[in-house]
């Protein structure tokens, strides 16, 4: 079955194909990632899927890697492009610890020039190289970059879109896959846009013309540079008449591109022509594909976040242990729909706000209940965040569910929208903290210092359900913007009780003992609580445990106290080291004239961290219960500083980029 | 002269004028803030000039406040809209301390519901409203953003574009106040759309067939509701035959929203027409009004900067100190162009970047020597940091420069782009530190806190224009990303000489002394010098003065030493305390278990610092010399803890928002 795949390691195999034997070569590859992926790793199946005759004809036409370059946006879409350079052999290995990234990665390959994850950003580096490339004198390499229609509506594409349609004399390339979804159906202007021309008559009337215009561009273009551009012009302008009034092409031609397709992206003979036919544009072009998500897998199916990922097979992580031992609980994902239903239910006013990620919040849920008081803005972060200060303003409580990781884009709007005028809006950071097998891009571990740093914000992480409920109801009615950090993981099964209500800053004390503070936010408490379990079983020792609940402000009258009365308190956070949570407190211990030597900050150091399973990466960077229990040992002087730590060296040992 | 503006206090009292009489009020508001503006206060004339119709009308027809809502873009263009709104009397004080800001500002009145100077997000907070009022039923509220074509390219604007072009039946109304420009002339593509329709004879033809269109229209629609949208799609398919082939609106048509123009801005009947007109349409509209940017000032002079901003007149800060005694070399922006253009020169690889600050940041200078080597993508900073890293990538050597604040906008692009695969990038971040008169929206004091969260980054600042060229040129060559920031100051004009050559990661002793120890980073060594040549004539003490130069990675060697040493260190940095640079040797002392308790870290308390002149703020946050001076004194027992300290007690008693 697999047999042209077997011969093909490299794109130089890859050239040594006959064209007719390219749609079988995809045949293979998508039964190998069907396989792979949908049998064994898991991961984002549907994108790499809808990209495997786009890979083919991309390798197959240009010269990709030193002379022609390619950005896959997002890069779930690489899948294809992985196997075509030299990673089959790793597949088994996708997406797991240690293993082969389901992002492109320099690490892995000359073949990935960046590392991606965050959408949208495909336009402006292929744009940077294309001037890049103009400006050095490389005038036959194109730089290209292929796009879905769901990242095109981020922001920074939009961005490169304007600038790019602008330059001239450029080989760029924007290959628009157009499968109708980002990670949900595609919503906004330009997904109805190009749903239309989907199914309307206009598709195949305007390729038709599209096809026409560039047989007379070809008659009459014998080389590149302005001449041909005139010419160009000057048979678009004649066209025009014949087009539809509204064809696919308008909105990218008004912006100065040469718009091509749409064509068939599965059908490699079109994409090879297409790919010569771009070739003789002297100006940046839009080849518009359409695609399908999924393709070959379940096609009967209309269910499309089936497509985007699939889920790891349950036998790759039987043999890991337990994130902690009271795990098990429902996810923070379902308790967050839960109390957003109950919120809304409750409250005519309260409205949530996600940015293409209905699914992954749980809003898609929240949303069959509420179907006009759940906006999905699209991806765009930027604007979800900014559209939730106007709702606000106009009266509303919006909830704004953006992941840790994705929030990072708004960080200006966090800034201007809603700390500065002291806006409240209550947000959800889901996936703060490791997200597992997705891996560094997906890591939500730098909200708390770009949050804290500004004024007039509140910053809180629950220690289980039941508090991540009350913070949700309480944080809703405060006077300013709060923010509210949850991991991707199951809630604990078994909940402590609730020793002391909620109440702006103040922490609550879980369990007293005389031989150190563990003072943990978050998604850290019943980690620290099983860590200092260990520790009292194993030595005798009995330490007090802090559920910290706010990182800004937090309590500084009970932290203050506890400083002074105990000789070694650690602070505990799922965050990097840098401008953290335990760094907050160093800050108030140093201004507050305490003897700031007693603590010890527990966090992530000043590094990426990459994809694994959560109990995998967790304890890579020394904060699973063990890790914990052992750096409390080490300082309490009941472990040797140096001894055990095997661990832990690789933690620190490996550092990223 | 100002008659008829004597008589409008608020829009309440403009509405008792009859429409002839609002050209002439348009007129006397010119007048009134050509004379306060650019003859006395300084401030952004360009803008407010090009806006007064646009206020007169909006305020005339609506009922801004409680009921109807505009949020002004960047907000540059809110003069006039303070003049009518109350705060006439205040002119005097634009943009000075303690007075009225040059931005809305709901401090000051109920007329401003969200406070700017970041451009580009006015569509989100006013579709944020709309969606609000509808949801709430406030079905005859109308929701209304004014942008600029400049700010229009921002990636949120084209965001919020593009989720409102999907939605319907709302009152959500889009100005687009097309001036040609937004900070300089405006660039890419959508720039080139525009200023196309201004020059040809399709502006007229266009707006002759929208107002058949509308006339259309008016007859054939009672109320609200589908039926209207139905009638409206029938009426502009027939339309567009007659249409020119592309006509202004296609773009924003192609989005689904409702397109008007262009008419004239500066005509009050026409703007009313046209939002009575706007009224009848039951989904979003864009109102395309051509304006002159500085309209009525030196009307024959094209120099589009000085429209945008008005300098301060001398005599109102002849009466302040200079920032500190050793001020009064080349500004860091002057210092940047110089070096820039030599390294540009020296190496055809270097290229600059910038997103619409070529005039601030100088760079619009060097483009005149290197017209092809100088890239200004537009107001899009998001996508300036992706399109560096493209073009490092093909092999280019990018300067970025943009401000300090605005890169709050490409914080997930520093993370991904650069910091992520360690792509060597040299920033410059402009306007680091208190501003001055632009205030809380243009302080750059977050960017240590966001940049140093990222591993892979090296953050440095320069003590004076010698320092700067060599770290600039050094910076270039590193194999990973580098930022330098530099306040909106003159240099020192008298240099202390170099003691030692730059290093990664190493400060520079200035000074020694046995009393204590300084660790002084960019802006603030000379400030602190001043402060400890006081302290020694004062009390005959001598404190060591360290340049700290980096601020990541920092010289962790040299900073135990002198922690070990000395009772007293102090660090001090122009920039929030939270997550800033003295935090970072917080964090490191705590690590090395160094006694943090000797270190006082001098920085800007958790608040947003409004405007005024450069010395003032600096003063009210304790940063100018003779703060540092009693910071230090208090600390080291000189003063009394109390004593002296007016100045600094408002520092920390007001807080904004």
């Amino acid at each position: 079955m697999s047999e042209l795949l077997n011969s093909v390691n490299t794109p130089e195999d890859l050239k040594l194909l006959k064209r007719e034997e390219l749609p079988r070569l995809a045949e293979e590859m998508r039964a190998f990632i069907i396989d792979s992926v949908a049998g064994k790793t898991g991961g984002h199946l549907g994108s790499g899927l809808g990209a495997v005759e786009l890979a083919i004809a991309l390798h197959y036409y240009y010269r990709l890697g030193d002379h022609d370059s390619v950005v896959w946006d997002v890069g779930h879409q690489c899948y294809p492009h992985k196997l075509l350079t030299g990673r089959r052999s790793q597949f088994e290995s996708l997406r797991q610890y240690k293993g082969i990234s389901g992002f492109p990665d320099p690490k892995e390959s000359c073949f990935d020039k960046v590392k991606t994850g965050h959408g949208g950003t495909s336009l402006s580096t292929a744009l940077g190289v294309a001037i890049a490339n103009k400006t050095q004198g490389f005038l036959d390499r194109t730089s290209i970059a292929v796009i879905g229609d769901g990242a095109l509506q981020e922001g920074q594409a939009l961005e490169a879109l304007n600038h790019g349609g602008d330059l001239r004399d450029l080989k760029f390339l924007i290959v628009l896959n157009d499968n109708e979804h980002g990670i949900g159906p595609a919503t906004g202007a330009l997904a109805n846009y190009f749903s239309k021309f989907r199914t309307s008559h206009a598709y195949t009337s305007a390729k038709k013309d599209v096809k026409k215009m560039l047989k007379v561009l070809e008659d009459q273009a014998g080389g590149l540079g302005r001449a041909i551009h005139d010419v160009l012009d000057h048979v678009k302008a004649g066209l025009h008449g014949l087009m539809p009034a509204t064809h696919p092409g308008v909105l990218f031609e008004e912006l100065g591109y040469f718009y091509y397709g749409p064509i068939d992206g599965h059908n490699t003979d079109q994409l090879l022509e297409a790919f010569e036919n771009s070739a003789r544009v002297p100006k940046p072009v839009v080849l518009h594909v359409l695609t399908r998500k999924g393709k070959g897998f379940q096609d009967d199916v209309p269910d499309h976040y089936a497509y985007h990922a699939a889920k790891t097979h349950s036998k790759l992580t039987a043999h890991l242990p337990k994130e902690y031992a009271r795990a098990g609980g429902p996810s923070y994902t379902d308790v967050f729909v839960d109390k957003t239903t109950e919120l809304m239910k409750k409250d005519q006013k309260v409205i949530a706000i996600t940015a293409a990620m209905l699914q992954g919040t749980g809003l898609e849920i929240v949303q069959k209940t509420f179907p006009d008081r759940v906006y999905d803005v699209g991806m765009a972060e930027q604007h979800a965040v900014g559209f939730a200060q106007g709702l606000r303003l106009g009266g509303l409580k919006p909830i704004c569910a953006i992941y840790s990781t994705f929030m990072q884009r708004s960080v200006d709007q966090l800034f201007q929208e809603l700390a500065l005028i002291k806006c409240p809006v209550l947000l959800a950071l889901d996936r703060a903290g490791l997200v597992g097998p997705d891996g560094a891009t997906h890591n939500g571990v730098f909200d708390i210092a770009y949050l804290s740093m500004l004024p007039n914000v509140v910053l809180m992480a629950p220690r289980d359900a039941t508090e991540m409920k009350n913070m949700m109801e309480w944080g809703l009615e405060l006077a300013m913007p709060a923010a509210i950090r949850f991991p991707r993981a199951s809630s604990p099964k078994v909940e402590l009780p609730t020793k002391q209500p909620l109440e702006l800053g103040k922490a609550e004390i879980l369990r007293e003992g005389d031989d150190g503070v563990v003072i943990a936010y978050g998604s850290m408490v019943y980690h620290a609580l099983e860590a200092i379990e260990k520790i009292e079983e194993r030595h005798g020792k009995r330490l007090t445990l802090v559920n910290a609940r706010f990182a800004k402000p937090f309590d500084e009258q009970l932290f203050a106290t506890l400083i002074e009365k105990h000789n070694h308190v650690f602070t505990v956070e799922e965050h990097v080291r840098r401008g953290g949570f335990g760094s907050s407190v160093l800050e108030f211990a140093n201004r507050a004239r305490l003897e700031a030597g007693k603590l010890e900050v527990l966090a992530i150091d000043d590094r990426f961290v990459d994809h694994g399973a959560r109990v995998e990466v967790l304890q890579e960077v020394g904060l699973d219960p063990e890790g914990i229990a052992a750096s409390i040992e080490r300082r309490l002087g009941l472990r040797r500083a140096s001894g055990e730590t095997s661990r832990r060296s690789v933690a620190t040992g490996s550092v990223t980029g």
